[in-house]
């Protein structure tokens, strides 16, 4: 399935100012604007708790225990990209420390997301350089195996086509593909929009049985109370 | 095992003040307390560190991907208690979030344990609404089959009966049966008493082998030192 | 593999000054310098993040769901020591408290590493007490099997002979062999002394790529941008 | 919960030609005839493949590393009975081999359901001894911590009372309170009964989509053919 | 990234001859002919020994505990073809049994690739239809909410896109992307007739050593022997 | 704690007559004739029921994704050995195939002990070539880092010392330091001998509880009967 040996240069990007401003949203009501898909899996976690980002993904592909080529994604990454980092095996390796997100700050990236280990975890968090990982670990790597950059990935069960947008937070990360990222930030601005009033009734004690009009459904379901 | 589409609605609550004490010895010394038994699966962690507390168990059964059941779970909340969430089946959706968490606050539950998946984390944690939970994740859940509310249920391994006590912290979530809460409360608050004294000789460097006479049985056993 | 019911009195601890001195460098680096082995698995995790220790290795094995040897190996303890506690077969229970805990800084103990489960996490992270654990959980033990005390034990996928170093940090846990310990301490110092340099380097915005000279090695390897 | 250090000797076991019937009917078919409940996790698994069997249960808890109370269990067995061990936490130990098989198969034992693990599974499986367990283990274990005998345990997930009816199979193992034995034959017989029909008409062609008359509910629910 | 609710009708697949003449070189030799990508994760396990098969993927997307789409995704099957299911998120309920096999068999359906579970393993077993899953289980589904058919999906960590080609075997199973099938098929082909002069040479004791010509390589990286 | 990049050719291997005798005995016996240590994890399972083999361990370092030094090791091998291959990570790639187990079998070796994965199983099986792995695994891997071969490993959470015995059957696998092995012989055989008259006993009805004389201890315990 995945080319190897290969870097796009070339990628179309998703809007910068949709992109961006996917971030307040959070990982949660975009991935309910889009439907209830597109999220990786719960084993994605971050290295600090409250980091909330998005940005446009660069993508590449690692081999078991080597981090070559994420000095080749380097290079690629511009001004509010998130690199997405997947691996060709289950492999939980340190594959980034704090050398390369000092690199990988200094070119703009906004975080990194990679379905692998990451290590130097204090100096990441003092940095404020957020990353969602599968693990951490000190565990080395070495460079000698190639891989590709910018290609389309699975990414922790998620396809990730280069320049579609992520969005990172505490809840997870989710992946909206470049087509859809301008009327997800509508759909999910609209949701938002509609929480505010739901949570004051909810606050003042409305159940959600009465707000949803649930009664109705479950009855007929056949729910029944029991005394 | 379960009966399935039915919502119990009058449940005997272990005591109020009693379940209200528990708190404050905490799942460890409670759980010893109690013989060593009751404690959930080791995978529920809270979504933030430090929440420590105690409250009666209204329970509801959800099915993988539906957290319906948990909006009429809400009606059944009164001040004190801590919803009991079980599946049936593994899953880590995400059951619930803010708008929930504002319900069931709303309510009087002083938390969520739940063997299945929450989101809105970063929200939830600055509400202070607790939740011991096997997963994070931004997974949304539909509303369309049956569970039931207040049977007995299977939570992370722990039976456990609507109205007995669940005492959940840093250490994990314990479930104490309503015919057990006082004589609980009184032994582990006797476990307490002694841990004071016991700290202070160990803090002055007394050897547990000696403060708990441990070195003939262990000569017994067999033991050999070999210098 | 194991003698059992066996306490060591006399071990050779690595030099005092070296064991206290790897510390600062951290997990990572440390694991670099030995040439990336020494690790254990990176389901050893702390309980509070930040803390950073090395110490010389006193080691005891335990039983399955049993606690009684890490009262034996209380006594083995020197200032400046770290426990490292195996287990005969995997089990999570929580093996380890604040009473122990209270012990085994009384001791002078710098932190316990345990292929198993601790509790009291709370009061442990108020003490400042270090753990690296590969769980969290209430549940009690007994005090009826002996294990040993002092023998080469394998620790979460790592062989700690007594004596060894060893070095944890948020990045995990590393076990540095005695004869080791002062050549690994040089090549850690000199590892770290590089980084400064290439940290500025990169960030100016130097690639890595460049710095390390990659370029040559990726084309001669088939590396292929397409624009 | 558990009440420790007790046998129950008298327990009132299911029919034993009702219990013995449920067999040829498998696990699935049961599990859906009581409304899709009672499952035990899929991490239970048959020692050797084809083995299908049905009876009352008796229940031991065991401790972890100890199997001790497995001697005790084997005195209450009844010809038809299946012993369920479960564990007052996880563990993978060789709780049971060839010598017990012996003797369980002397009293009239048809299977063991344990959350744990065994060992002599190549005997077990020339003596058609059938085993579901979580694992296999050569590890040993002590006879030193007292459990219980014929009270209520959670075994895998699953909720089970001393004379309640167990049916194990390939695809898993299920159980059938006491109380609703004969409801659940009765139930599960007549859905294998309309088995034949359904398959007879599948294998000619027919759809499941006309057979079950999905198409306009499909069609409600918003699906749409793309051509 | 998933669109929810569609069934595509028309779908390009790859040369039925081509799809069925890769069964016979197996997982591992297709895996390596194609750059050693494609594979999907090791917990995919064949439900029964030495089945060996390849067909063109029909592709569906399953919610949780829901297998209504199974039935929709029936009727688009034709002879030759593999049914590949991937799920919304991680669930391993019973989704697939016998009588939707007698419905994929009759349509001509070579076998069924599900990263869920799948239950009547024997029967299945005994009717020779070939499923490799994630679990067994027999936990029921419901039928209440759409997924997809006949669009890209992601099992178990690799792409599907309808028309591609999968090869199943006691290794595992390899997704060959549609455009790349006929060449894979001539680089596997070659692989696996220089696979019998290798074979000789090394089982008449010649090493892979000198076979391969490794011993200059070796040294060159620093190999040493020491005696 | 590895040394990285040698190969030590000059090993001590226990006794060949006593390395090949224990075979028959099998893990389990052999297991508590060491006193219950020694065992790998139990995810190490073999690839084909039945197989039971015992000989002189060589042992393998291998780094992720690459499998260079089984060929190495290859050319250590002498009649009755088995291959141990440790990783210096977690990693499930599929790192030995038919190809190298006839080179293997060619140099004698009798099994494949291995803590990663393995492919062309149906051939291996066919080959009557055992293997015990963590996986099984189409992935293929590169020839680029350096290992080690006959230095100590830690495979599966055990020590292994080139030239211990290893014993594997269908209950796992464990190794006998070769300074044990002569004493672990005569142990097992003895414990062997005994199993025949208890096994005579347990099958006329008598009960464990009396031949083993456990009531008084039970009771002393505090077990306690109720009717």
């Amino acid at each position: 399935m995945y080319e190897l040996g290969v870097v796009y240069r070339n990628i179309q990007r998703a809007d910068a100012q949709v992109a961006a401003k996917l971030a307040a949203l959070g990982t949660s009501t975009v991935h309910e604007a889009m439907g209830r898909v597109g999220l990786m899996k719960t084993y994605m976690r971050p290295i600090y708790a409250g980091a909330q980002v998005s940005g446009t993904a660069v993508t590449v592909l690692l081999q078991p225990g080597d981090n070559w080529m994420l000095h080749v994604v380097a290079e690629q990454i511009r001004p509010g990209d998130i690199v997405v980092a997947a691996l060709t095996t289950d492999n939980t390796d340190g594959f980034f420390g704090d050398l390369l997100a000092t690199s990988f700050q200094a070119r703009g990236a906004r975080a990194l997301v990679i379905d692998g280990g990451v290590r130097d975890v204090k100096t990441l968090t003092e940095m404020r350089f957020a990353v969602w990982s599968r693990a951490i670990s000190s565990k080395g790597t070495v460079k000698a195996t190639l891989g590709s950059v910018n290609i389309p990935v699975v990414c922790a069960g998620a396809l990730v086509t280069p320049g579609d947008v992520i969005v990172a937070a505490d809840d997870g990360v989710v992946c909206v593909p470049r087509a859809m990222a301008s009327a997800t930030l509508d759909a999910a601005t609209k949701r938002e929009a509609n929480e505010g009033e739901k949570r004051a009734k909810l606050a003042s004690g409305v159940l959600g049985l009465d707000m949803y009009k649930m009664r109705e459904p479950l009855a007929a379901a056949g729910l029944k109370y029991i005394d």
